[in-house]
């Protein structure tokens, strides 16, 4: 239950032979946050990494907000799947009242009228500043793609998981989390890293497999991380919303090349 | 605002080369879905196929089964955002009911103890049988990538695009959509064949770009649709529950090989 990977037995096709095999998956099982004993979220994840999910999960929805935010995370042990529930018990009364006050607001849903432009307003508000002195060269930027890929172990059994990788201006790599969801391995590598009290990572490269969506940029933000590198396109609102943050944006990379959405000043 | 892709300006970095250059991205705006006047859903969504995505949707929720439940799709006249907010009005007080069971279970969120197959027992309740004298050959599912590809007319523009199309027996295209979401794509189709009355799909091939998981399956199989086949891996419960639900699940399409994962007695 536990291991990021499973095995299974497939047909292979090819052209006009079939052949039955055994096969590894990316595993996906459903994690159960709960919030001072009370249900939070329930999130599809690859399991591993569970307590750095949950916290970067809490991170990304600014309930969490420091280390001292939090009193413990754990493996719930009175529930029946032990395995796919954390229970995070919080330590200051502020993040108390915020996750009652979330919880209201996901209970009543959203108001109609909501559009990209509000939610980019309240987004942006309370995100810390991002540094303005930090570069990376080109060169350094191009390869990191081939690093993050160099350092998925999964994804070399499976084919099927995302990965998130944050490096240094250097390239070189500082943590990596991998998941069946692009945003799960974000808020694993950022959970860890609120763990670890490395918040805000004011100098660190995030490096992401797949798509840039606006949450990715969101959360990227939200840890105070200068510059995003995605290997495939970011959306319209990923862009308006690295703009607004003043958060670099970097996508479509293929060898040599990438294109560059906003703050390209930190780009050498 | 309602068009599928939008311009940016980009800087393209080449090796030591810069340039600055129009391209296009995928656009992303979030949906707010209201059921019966009251907020039920926000879905960030590629704008396009509204109705069809708030109709799959919750076709995929079960709160809508059939056409006759769904009295009106419609943009809401009053809100603010009109192009982004969908109403839609329950004909059946049998769907009315379930609208509001499923929001109390959304505000009481879920319970400790959720598992992989605690979900798998529950999503299989209700669900179509799937029919099982469909087969396709093998030489035309490996070609349903391509066709598929040929038929994305905003990927073309943008590379940020995820597609699903429904395929007849013989590999002709019957619908498209695309999406910055992978869910979202099938909840196009899907919803646009409840809103034509042609649900179940009963002999329709489901392909779809990227990677399948077990939300993948739970859409296809709502929809009895036999055999879904993606681009790239399954998870193991994606796997799982097309064995449950009896869906032939295709994933690692590569040229003329591919993988079965699960009802390899549809490839002929």
């Amino acid at each position: 239950m536990t291991s990021p990977t499973r095995s299974v037995e497939i047909v292979r096709v090819a052209g006009a032979g079939r052949q039955t095999l055994g096969d590894r998956v990316a595993a996906e099982e459903p994690l159960a946050i709960r919030v001072d004993a009370e249900p939070y979220a329930v999130i599809m994840r690859t399991p591993g990494a569970d307590r750095d999910l949950a916290a970067g999960f809490l991170f990304a929805e600014r309930l969490i907000r420091e280390p001292a935010d939090v009193a413990s995370i754990e493996h719930c042990a009175d529930a029946a799947e032990r395995e796919n529930t954390v229970e995070v018990r919080l330590a200051n009364p502020q993040a108390g009242l915020r996750a009652r006050q979330r919880r209201r607001e996901i209970a009543s849903a959203s108001s109609c009228g909501v559009c990209g432009r509000q939610s980019i307003d309240d987004l942006v508000v309370g995100l810390p500043a991002i540094v303005d002195d930090f570069a990376v060269s080109a060169r350094i930027v191009a390869g990191l793609p081939a690093r993050l890929r160099a350092s998925q172990r999964a994804f070399d059994e499976t084919g099927g998981l995302h990965a998130a990788g944050l490096f240094s201006s250097e390239g070189d790599l500082l943590d990596v989390a991998e998941d069946v969801g692009r945003h799960n391995a974000v808020d694993k590598v950022i959970g860890r890293a609120l763990r670890r009290r490395q918040l805000p990572l004011a100098r660190a490269v995030l490096c992401v497999s797949g798509r840039t969506s606006f949450e990715i940029v969101q959360k990227a933000a939200a840890a105070g991380i200068p510059l995003l590198a995605a290997v495939s396109a970011p959306t319209g609102l990923a862009i308006d919303l690295a703009e607004r943050t003043g958060l670099t944006l970097i996508g479509f990379m293929r060898g040599d090349t990438f294109n560059v959405y906003a703050g390209a000043r930190r780009v050498a």
